[in-house]
């Protein structure tokens, strides 16, 4: 199952890793690590595929250690793979070719904030919750929230978001600017503090999402947005997914501005219901969340109900106190952990696409068709104000034939998006297990172009290779 | 004045146009030009730069074509200057090496309106006018609006803003996806048509602000708003730059989701008085506008009226009618040419900076006073909810002290911005005038990223040659 794509470079040999590791445990000391346990926690992502263990873990601690180390692994002509909380889903930090593993957890300094400003400059493995929960006393806040705690390098790297997207952008929005280690070891800042700027090609979007194939990124200015004074929540079931989605275009068409417009199909709910001892109606649910004043929340609350109410959705009912708004969100945000609930001891095979929103219905619902057809278990999540939605087997993975229908089922929904104009990924990344989508998706003379990109940055291949594009 | 970078590559020979120019009016006839009218007319800038007239002009119709004649160039070691409307600002579609212009006002068609989607695609050639014309009935709008009636192609490639980027962002959020013709003639789209997408390197973002140094942009498909329910538009003069800024920042931090937020100094609110028959108040001035339900959009603006109260701004007057708000937002688009008025005769030499919020107040006040030192008449206006200013200083090209007079007070003014964190041009782009201060704002690291990513694109250096980075 995910097979990966055929190496094309060797691992280094046994003599160059001893070398390479003596060199970087003699300056790092305990901080370079060679143990199986630590090397396989490196090694996989958090849905299932292979493990591919790198062979040396260094914890690095600046900008200049990251430097450092990728010029040792070009003069050895080694893989270098950053990882940063290990949530990756398609791939990402897996070590295919070997190499070393560079973990920035250790890198977590919020290193300053600017309240007029707006933004922030953080290290890569500062954890979204983290720089939130630093935030909080300053009336800020950074919105993009994937499911996991993950760590906001990770989350430039795969140019992540989450439910907030619809209001407040993706990763590719919310970074001002950024510091990267290139393959040759040479640190480069992208752009300056300004809010925007026209000077030059856009290197801070040419990192964000680029999944370390490009370079390793050590600092991040981010943008922040204001606590707003009112925010309030709610759950509507609807009696069909494509009246839900049919309510969230109209209530987008309205410009009513949604901060979180969030699907859940019913079995996910059930799953939810389950895991997080909630008695949600069991049918396609939206919840939704505004942010305003006080009187513009509940304006925007009220058009909403009336607009779900004309496609048949309702009751809408609020979670007032902020105590149940948080028990809501968790429930959301914990749904990958729910679904395993549904059928303990299997595996998850988490995904996700992403489609213009006018197809999402449509696609949505032959997703599930096709999903009842063969008589998988597989939950689905939508960020529907994006037209992203999520879809999470649960396979048993000693069982080939499950595991085959799985993987023919995952192909079929890619294709499915890629054919109403839609992408193979809406958030989660390339990593290794939508490589091969990519050309189908943006053509032979864009990849082309991404390979050359790949080529010019990084001649010897030797930045996460295997990754997005295979040269 | 206006030095421009000393030349890179050799300008084609007489025989070599000879040659090129015979076959391209063999293929597009009368739209081929040689005329020198016309040349001259596609080699200047519309703030004043030496005129550098193309060799040959082509009114491109199709995607297709535009890749024919860039290969037919490429043949040739020829340059090629895209051409949109004219109205950049920096220099950007000047021919300093000669080569052809290619035009594309003639690929002016609006190919599809997904209302669903709140997107469209469009063709190059479409002004930012022309569009919302033609979406003014579908309840929808294009909300960016550099002052010219510039062409959708050139936005994208000087990544353009204007009045409402401080709510709807900038060209790098407007554009979901586009076609560019490569320095080979190979035709690349870079997105799907999904809403957000981790499919790969952000190839979209690569091209906007490339200033057809990478590539000429062919097709474009652009995100749209709904057009709200209530706008209301207001002025509100301040005693001082600093007590407008700080309330544009108590404001922003508010959450407050201003629509635009534009300062005029008191020199620029003269020049529009008398431009456009005005009788705003003389001093510093804020003109907001808001958006959203009626209810939303009352409750906006009384709290912004506080807030400027609060710092000694007001009276807050509103204009109420469409017409009068019309007027208004007419009139400071207009600004360019009401500060050309305040000195006939002169030739003006617009620029615009971006600092950090929390410096723009210092940054314009250092510049106005540098201003009154030297006696320059030099007019701002700014889009300070993003930090970003333009000044324009007008200049009697007979008096070549005052010309270099007016020269150090723009290398100043450049770099009080980048001392303060910010950048050299916040939405006219780099164009030849820019391109000395690169390297001071990205540091050597990051210019020589700009440069690698120059050559593996366009190799022998036929696109726009001289903008940007030089090599």
């Amino acid at each position: 199952m995910n097979a990966l794509p055929s190496s094309s470079r060797p691992n280094p040999t046994e003599a160059v890793i001893a070398a390479l590791s003596a060199e970087l445990v003699n300056r790092y000391g305990e901080r370079a690590v060679t143990s199986m346990a630590v090397r396989e926690q490196h090694g996989h992502s958090l849905t299932w595929a292979k493990n591919q263990p790198p062979d040396v873990v260094v914890y690095a601690r600046t900008t200049e250690e990251v430097s450092a180390i990728v010029k040792l692994c070009a003069a050895h002509d080694v893989p270098v793979v950053p990882f940063g909380t290990g949530t990756s889903l398609e791939g990402h930090i897996n070590a295919p070719f070997g190499g070393v593993s560079v973990d920035v957890s250790l890198m977590n300094r919020i290193i300053a904030v600017h309240d007029e400003d707006l933004d922030c400059v953080v290290e890569p493995g500062v954890t979204r919750k983290a720089l939130n929960e630093f935030l909080r006393d300053k009336g800020l806040f950074f919105p993009i929230d994937p499911g996991a705690d993950a760590s906001i390098g990770g989350m430039v790297a795969t140019r992540a978001s989450g439910t907030n997207a619809v209001r407040y952008g993706t990763m590719k929005d919310a970074v001002l600017s950024l510091t990267a280690v290139l393959a040759d070891g040479q640190i480069v800042k992208t752009a300056s503090r300004a809010r925007k700027s026209s000077a030059g090609y856009d290197l801070t979007r040419l990192f964000v999402g680029s999944e370390g194939t490009l370079g390793i990124i050590t600092e991040i200015t981010l943008k922040l947005q204001g606590i707003p004074e009112a925010i309030s929540a709610g759950i509507c079931p609807f009696p069909s997914v494509k009246a839900a989605c049919d309510a969230v275009i109209m209530t987008i068409q309205s410009g009513i501005p949604m901060a979180r417009i969030e699907l859940l199909d019913e079995v996910q709910v059930r799953a939810v219901n389950l895991h997080s001892k909630l008695t949600l109606p069991e049918s396609p649910l939206l919840l939704v969340e505004f942010h305003g004043t006080e009187a513009g929340v509940e304006e925007q609350a009220e058009r909403f109900g009336e607009i779900a109410a004309e496609f048949g959705g309702g009751p809408f009912e609020w979670a007032t106190k902020p105590e149940e708004r948080s028990k809501l969100w968790q429930a959301r945000h914990d749904s990958y952990w729910a679904a395993r609930g549904l059928r303990p001891g299997a595996q998850s095979v988490a995904t996700d696409v992403c489609v213009p929103i006018s197809r999402l219905a449509e696609c949505v619902e032959e997703t599930k068709r096709d999903i009842a057809e063969i008589g998988l278990i597989a939950p689905i999540v939508g960020h529907v104000g994006d037209g992203n939605f999520h879809v999470q087997p649960l396979v048993d993975m000693d069982n080939p034939a499950e595991i085959a229908a799985c993987e023919a089922f995952v192909d079929r929904l890619v294709r499915r998006a890629l054919a109403m104009e839609g992408t193979c990924t809406g958030e989660h990344g390339v990593g290794q297990k939508k490589m091969k989508y990519l050309e189908i998706e943006h053509g032979p003379a864009a990849l082309d172009l991404m390979r050359v990109l790949k080529r010019a940055l990084d001649p010897h291949n030797i930045m996460n290779p295997g990754k997005i594009v295979a040269l």
